[in-house]
């Protein structure tokens, strides 16, 4: 593998919310680590989704061909009565569900579960091949997010312990996918992208989380640990191999991306703020713009440049993190990392991530470099919140009877539960 | 430059303290990367030498033939009157000071430093590749010892400000030093090795500090930010490039490795710690050893495996902390990360460096895990106690009247400075 570097893409959360979400069906961005798509219609998603998982919001009502995997994380296993069990998917139906026909040992942490994403993704591919058919693969296999699993030949192979078992397996499958497409002889015009929806989990560290290197905190944050992502670029002949790209990115992105490599506009009805990537990866052109963090509503921070400034502090409240729910673990920076939400929109706390990526050492708001800073965000961050339409909130309301309990497919199956009474609740979002 | 990591070499300080002295002038390693070196006879030390600032200490009192560079760092400036500036030395004789002769502006950062010592070294090779003599070569240059520095192409061009300036000097002088092995064609019989003696020393940082990643802590702490190193060897055509080796490795290998190299046992009229990493860095082969964490006299903590057992804690006093002095910087891991000096030697803390290189997640003392890395540590340790022999104590007489007024050679510059009284002191070390 001789990958493209792209230096520091990392998401943002504006208006959604990171992590898991079993309750109601609506869009969350999570998952895993997503390689290998190639442009033009006939695209399939395998693995988890977590654009939803009530019917409306399947991948095959929002122009995926084909689906393999869950809706969900494989969370669980519940007991089917309280909360049911996550199904996985072939299509518009349900084949199964965690921890019943596709099983997890969450003592041992063996799960095959990667190995039949792997399988499903190599299929696919050769199908589109035999048929000369251009194709989207979105492959987003979950065994790094808790409960971390791996298959046997995997398991107890890792220095890292369990978690490593899962990155090795991880690394296996995404080495074969890609010989697959050299072997096909199509990786010259196949772009492949392999990117994490967000930081290491810390609150799992470290038997079932990553680790986010240098940088503050973790997932659930906005800090660099659980913002800042690896990503990778892979088009032979095209991205040149082994170059690193400073261009500051977002997950976003890679919409305005796919549809520039179909050739492609974007949408002008809407605001779009993916940018383009690809002269970032072709030409290595850099384009100056912010990032903004999100937490709910309220705007955390914001990068530019090399700076990045913190309106808000929070890490999680002292009520949970007495429970020992902890996102920075071992980690504690004076008035950085709070447990009660501190506001300093009249003077953010700035930080220089090139010299201090690991946000330890605030500038002076006495310095010259701060002031310069502030005067250059200052107007970026205000141009941005004068244009921002508030959308409609998808996460206030929820509800148990909406639940995977009796999904597409599940008579066929005799797999049909019977939903709790419905009960729509106002949502409660303890980070 | 196409090297083989040696995964986790890291230093030990048996006896030694870390960090620069320009008190008596006494054996203390320090200093900074050091490569190239080819065996047998015709060796030179260039830069850093941090033996001895006395004459009897001097390189070539020690089996070097040529020496240009300092005895100290470029600590400073100092008033000649208090202290004297550190002396820059050609073979037995000084010719000149830092900040003198030998400029470094510590506004600006700016100093030819680097230069000069890359330069130095580039001729020590053309001239050795002359007259076929097989040489020896020790560089260790400080730029990036706080102050840091930069020469004037270098400043400025790195996005981890000052520090990345100096880095990027250091990486294309290394790559230079490559490059002429190669023209010379004697790369493949030179034998490279890369490393550093401490952790990254975060009192300094960021400005002029480097980081260490995920490791917990920086020098002058037994935590793994202030032991654990970076290391690459070279050796076209006998070390496979791009090689990972997880043999755990300390800098009093290097000795021992040498050895080696030239075909010689080591001394066997005393005790020598150092393994010969030969058979590591040539064929692969891993030799299960332990490595000893010293400060001053006292057994810090032992690595035997994936585990770390630490005997005692501490970082620095509360004294020093509540001045502002930070080993740990952002870092607070409850009950590891102490300020007063903490006993675990019935119980250690133990982490599994695997799944917690951050030293961040003690095993609990009740696993079974804990018991069994217990098991396998203490009869190492009691081994390595009860064979040690006291060396005698190089550290405890300071004397202002010992230090850099009149080196060899200040005579013929007009350089002599007037010594002090003598006035022997108990030193104080307060961490």
């Amino acid at each position: 593998m001789a990958p493209a570097e792209t230096g520091r893409p990392r998401e943002t959360v504006a208006g959604l919310r990171q992590g898991c979400t079993h309750r109601e069906g609506v869009p969350v961005m999570t998952g895993a680590p997503c390689p290998a798509w190639q442009l033009h219609p006939g695209p399939a998603v395998f693995c988890s989704w977590h654009l939803g998982h009530r019917p409306q919001f399947h991948p095959l009502k929002h122009g995926f061909d084909e689906w393999f995997g869950s809706p969900n994380c494989h969370f669980g296993p519940y007991d089917n009565k309280a909360r049911p069990n996550i199904p996985v998917y072939r299509d518009q139906e349900m084949v199964g569900r965690f921890y019943e026909e596709f099983p997890i040992n969450l003592k041992t942490g063996e799960a095959n579960l990667t190995q039949i994403y792997l399988q499903e993704a190599l299929e696919f591919i050769q199908r589109q091949q035999a048929a000369h058919r251009p194709f989207f693969l979105y492959w987003a296999v979950d065994a790094t997010h808790a409960p971390v699993y791996a298959s046997k030949p995997f398991l107890g192979t890792s220095q890292r312990g369990r978690y490593g078992d899962a990155i090795r397996e991880l690394d296996d499958s995404v080495g074969r996918i890609l010989r697959l497409l050299r072997d096909l002889s199509i990786a010259e015009n196949t772009f492949v992208f392999f990117t994490s929806d967000n930081g290491a989990a810390l609150i799992s560290a470290p038997r079932q989380g990553g680790s986010n290197g240098p940088f503050l905190c973790g997932k659930q944050t906005t800090f660099e640990g659980g913002m800042r992502e690896p990503a990778i670029a892979w088009w032979p002949g095209h991205i040149p191999a082994g170059q690193v790209s400073h261009q500051l990115g977002s997950i976003m992105d890679l919409f305005t991306t796919s549809l520039s490599l179909a050739g492609l506009e974007p949408p002008r009805d809407r605001a779009i703020d993916g940018l383009d990537l690809l002269p970032a990866m072709l030409q290595g052109r850099l384009t100056d713009r912010p990032i903004f963090y999100y937490r709910g509503n309220t705007l955390m921070a914001v990068t530019l440049g090399q700076y990045k400034a913190h309106f808000w502090t929070w890490t999680n409240s002292w009520e949970e993190f007495k429970q020992g729910i902890d996102f920075c673990p071992g980690q504690n920076v004076s008035g950085v990392t709070t447990h009660s939400q501190e506001e300093h929109t009249k003077l953010p706390l700035i930080f220089h991530l090139g010299r201090d990526p690991g946000e330890r050492f605030p500038l002076s708001v006495a310095s010259i470099e701060y002031l310069d800073a502030l005067r250059r965000i200052t107007p970026v961050v205000q141009q941005h919140q004068e244009a921002l339409v508030p959308g409609q909130p998808q996460l206030n309301v929820c509800n148990r009877a909406v639940m995977n309990w009796a999904p597409p497919g599940c008579e066929k199956l005799g797999k049909c539960l019977t939903p709790p009474e419905s009960v729509p609740e106002k949502c409660s979002w303890p980070h």
